[in-house]
């Protein structure tokens, strides 16, 4: 097995021999890259690899997707595939197709190259390497031929890069120390579920507690002291070797959406087990001590509390949250008190700053920033600070007949001048976002002129001034809008929360670490909240974000990401860690 | 009492001095139209004395409003209002308001005051000039001081103009030998409905059946020959001089929307009633016979059976109607025999257009062009055609925070441009109209970017070929739009009908004989169906349009028209038929 080291040393041809079979039919890949040698690891030769892919003419990309067979297609039944592409195959069983599954594979091979002109392209050995179902298979099949042709050429050449990754992995023998863990694990939790059908953990109900039960065993397994505090927070401690030393908290929250996805959460309290549980095989020990954190509760489905975990451990609870009630009227008082909890004891689990070092949070981006960028890892500049309103407007609804043009005042005509405001305003190239999300004529007809319109505006940038300049243009914009058309308006603030800028200190040691791993190092603000907003309050904050597939979808049960990448983010994060350990302890 | 001959004759300071008080304070409206005489009656005289308003700074059109009292204010109070005020304060018992009373309409003119800077002026002798209730003139204030500035400058003026045609009625001692009758007749029918509140009259209910028995006893009163055919069309006919004459068609429906207008349809059957009375009490007769059919469905209410009546006599009947199912599960064929019909005989009610001259409907605009150009009729060119699309757009949904503006795929955003494209495309001048009437991101989130809208699109216009070129290019738009924001779009047709014209040798006798009354002619489209649409394809059509009050409102129980208005409307009418009688019959 050549090492990267190895491939190094090769000449030219010698590299391009070496990594035949890695892109399919494709040495044009390895030889453009060739030249960028020497690669100071696997994940900088994947992105040497990946950059000649995206420096090609679109012919050549179109090219590249065109070596790839199709799924059970031709090729795979007369025997014709190379061998990498013959083993794919056979790990996903579609050599086993029923007849229904073959005919299902080959009507959509028909649609799919009738309209993208090119096969279906999909790493079929899936998130972890070993193998999607063939249901799985046939369902993203279905899903990506919607797919417009821009997004499914990009999505295609990043599957021929996932296939491209778990090729280098069996041609270098790489043997993934955390991510195969992190993803099983996540798996497990995945399954533990309020609903029959999809994955929903709302606070303090059955699924929950068992979650929780779940990680504390692990935690424990891992060598960790573990409690589950009076919030439902699940949190393990491991000393550090000196007795003197301050505390880092890790971790995230483990409740989740409604049908939601198995990594916003868990993956930053599943990825820092991983690496406890190797420090612990290793018998190796940070100076410091260090604690998990399974929030118990981010999302605020049962009660609208978000960051109600977070919260509390930052000393900012508000007993009056008890009293909420879900939708069956249950209160959290009561549902506490049900899950063995004592309400009265939650704000003495508050933390003392004066004993932490600071506050690092992994969470999957959730967005699609990195995977456009070919990325696995960004280190996070701050959680933007969002600015919420409703926006009402009234005009005269009117006979979509007998009411000429110039009479209106037509309310949706207004609405879309302001999303188009927005858009605008927003584009313009700073780390600023705007989104009219709700948009409605109330009771419309088709043969009505709208009297009124609503809509919501949601502005977030990274940067507060940013952020507030864009809002006080689109409302001024607003405002000079509903006056030339004579609408009446009426806009409430729903929302205003400022930005939670991450510790320039521990960004740099995350980017340093990012560094060391081979990669570039990439800073991107968090568009959405995360606990490390409300543990700003407490200490310095920092977060690491991973990649996340299928177009950076989440809060759904698409969202995926690979134990590659999960894998890279532990190696940085541990060395995140002894980087603090050596600099920065006692 | 002067006439209009006598205002002629007058020198300049006469006129004005004669004309005192017909404008409140302000005698520069009867100087300036004074060099416009000799005027032709007194419609021409109103219009005149409209444009020196018209013509005048925006300055001068305050200060009339200003020269009005407040209503119940401190002048009424001091007893300091000009003669003409105090009478029309006191008719509307304004002087016997209750202390509740009072101390509404003086928090009403605070209010009003300062939000527009002057008085609210309403001409309270109302519609028909015998006086508004106190509670219709508080419920008129509340709404109107949720106006926009300039659309109530201009409803004040209008209010003005009224004011002024009212006390020139006075000081002309002019009978109305119309419109009182019809609009007595019309709030009669109003009375009639199948709600509590509200006017409903729906097919076959029991206040539609009462309708029409009450129409068909007018109608007998009037010297008609009555019957209600199988489809509950209310038929009178009055034979002309000539044996062998054909017959001329007027009328219009007797049903209404739920909580409509009193005037929609039924104008059109009770405006030649009143024509017919007057022409029985002269002992006139015209050589052609006159037949008045009060169409028993229009609107489509009950059964979405629009334009039934209309229809049936033009031999369009469609016998699959009868299985159409009303909210209660009753089937339109029960709800005819219900009503003592005979659902077989409906196609036997259809007309042979060999023995028809025409089909001639009177209606209120159901718009604001005429009441925005202050003219009391309009002489219609043709009811549009109009195309009626629903679109559905499929973007890509994100979350809001964490999707850069360049990645996303937005479909309320397309939507907007789409919004807005149809906007623009329709302002072009020609008479064309497009809405957007039904705009929606289904179960929009605040954050999240719309990853699907519909909307619908209603394209109008009197000719066919400006339709259908608006049509084509708001649908390549359409496509452009969506191709360049990548979005997927599905254009559904739901509405395809083509523009009726009316008959120029109708539409011709029609304007001359307003031209006749003095009045401007003045032609415009139909954007609303009519029940002439059904008729055209038996016979020649035309149409007359009266004004409609407050901002051209209907299907509405603000839907409004004075008894002015209808005087003309039918002192035209009847100068057309007499016109036809001379030049066309037999």
């Amino acid at each position: 097995m050549p090492t990267i080291a190895d491939l190094n040393r090769l000449d030219a041809a010698g590299f391009v021999q070496a990594l035949h079979g890695i892109y399919e039919h494709s040495p044009w890949i390895p030889q453009a890259a060739a030249a960028q040698r020497p690669f100071a690891s696997l994940a900088a030769l994947k992105l040497a690899l990946q950059d000649a892919v995206s420096r090609a003419s679109q012919e050549q990309q179109l090219a590249l997707l065109r070596a790839h067979p199709e799924l059970a297609g031709k090729a795979a039944i007369a025997g014709e595939l190379t061998a990498e592409s013959r083993g794919e195959q056979a790990a996903s069983s579609l050599d086993r197709c029923s007849p229904e599954e073959y005919a299902a594979l080959h009507a959509l091979n028909a649609a799919y190259a009738g309209k993208f002109g090119f096969p279906f392209v999909l790493a079929v050995k899936g998130p972890t390497g070993r193998g999607l179902a063939r249901r799985e298979i046939i369902a993203t099949f279905r899903r990506r031929l919607a797919n417009q042709l821009p997004d499914e050429l990009r999505e295609g050449l990043r599957q021929v890069h996932r296939i491209a990754e778990i090729r280098l992995n069996v041609l270098l023998d790489v043997e993934l120390a955390f991510g195969p863990a992190i993803m099983d694990w996540a798996e497990q939790l995945g399954a533990i579920s309020d609903d029959a059908h999809g994955l929903t953990c709302a606070y303090m109900t059955p699924a929950h507690r068992e979650t929780a039960h779940r990680l504390a065993a692990w935690m424990r397994e891992a060598g960790m002291e573990v409690h589950i505090d009076a919030v439902g927070n699940v949190v393990g401690r491991v000393a550090g070797s000196d007795p003197q030393g301050k505390t880092l908290l890790t971790g995230s929250h483990y409740d989740t959406v409604r049908n939601g996805g198995k990594y916003d959460g868990r993956l930053g309290i599943l990825l820092p087990l991983a690496i406890v549980k190797h420090l612990q095989a290793r018998g190796e020990r940070l100076p410091f001590s260090l604690e998990i954190v399974g929030f118990a509760e981010e999302e605020g489905v049962r009660f609208r509390s978000t960051f109600l975990g977070s919260s509390a451990l930052a000393g900012r609870f508000d007993p009056a949250q008890l009293d909420q009630i879900d939708a069956d009227g249950v209160t959290m008082r009561a549902a506490l008190q049900a899950g063995g909890h004592d309400p009265q004891a939650i704000p003495a689990i508050a933390r003392d700053p004066a004993q932490l070092l600071g506050y690092v949070e992994v969470h999957i981006e959730q967005g699609p920033v990195l995977l456009e960028r070919g990325l696995p890892l960004g280190v996070v500049t701050a959680i933007a600070g969002s600015s919420r309103y409703l926006v009402e407007l009234a005009g005269l609804a009117g006979h979509a007949g007998t009411t000429p043009m110039e009479l209106r005042r037509d309310a949706a005509a207004a609405a879309a001048e302001i999303v188009l405001l927005v858009e605008r305003r927003c584009a313009d190239g700073s780390a600023l976002v705007g989104t009219v999300g709700q948009l409605a004529v109330p009771d419309g007809s088709v043969n009505v002129v709208p009297g009124r319109c609503r809509l919501s505006l949601d502005i977030r940038a990274g940067s507060d001034a940013v952020r507030l300049a864009a809002v006080r243009d689109i409302l001024d914009g607003i405002a000079s809008i509903c006056a030339r058309r004579r609408i009446d308006v009426e806009v409430t603030s729903l929302v205003q929360a400022a930005a939670v800028p991450c510790a320039p200190r521990l960004m740099e040691r995350l980017g340093a670490a990012v560094e060391r791993a081979g990669l570039p190092r990439f800073d991107l603000p968090s568009g959405a909240g995360h606990d490390a907003m409300a543990l700003a309050g407490l200490t310095e904050v920092a977060m690491l974000f991973t990649r996340c597939g299928n177009g950076g979808i989440s809060h759904n049960p698409l969202e995926t990401m690979t134990a590659d990448d999960a894998d890279i983010a532990a190696r940085v994060l541990l060395d995140f860690l002894r980087s603090l350990c050596v600099r920065e302890a006692a």
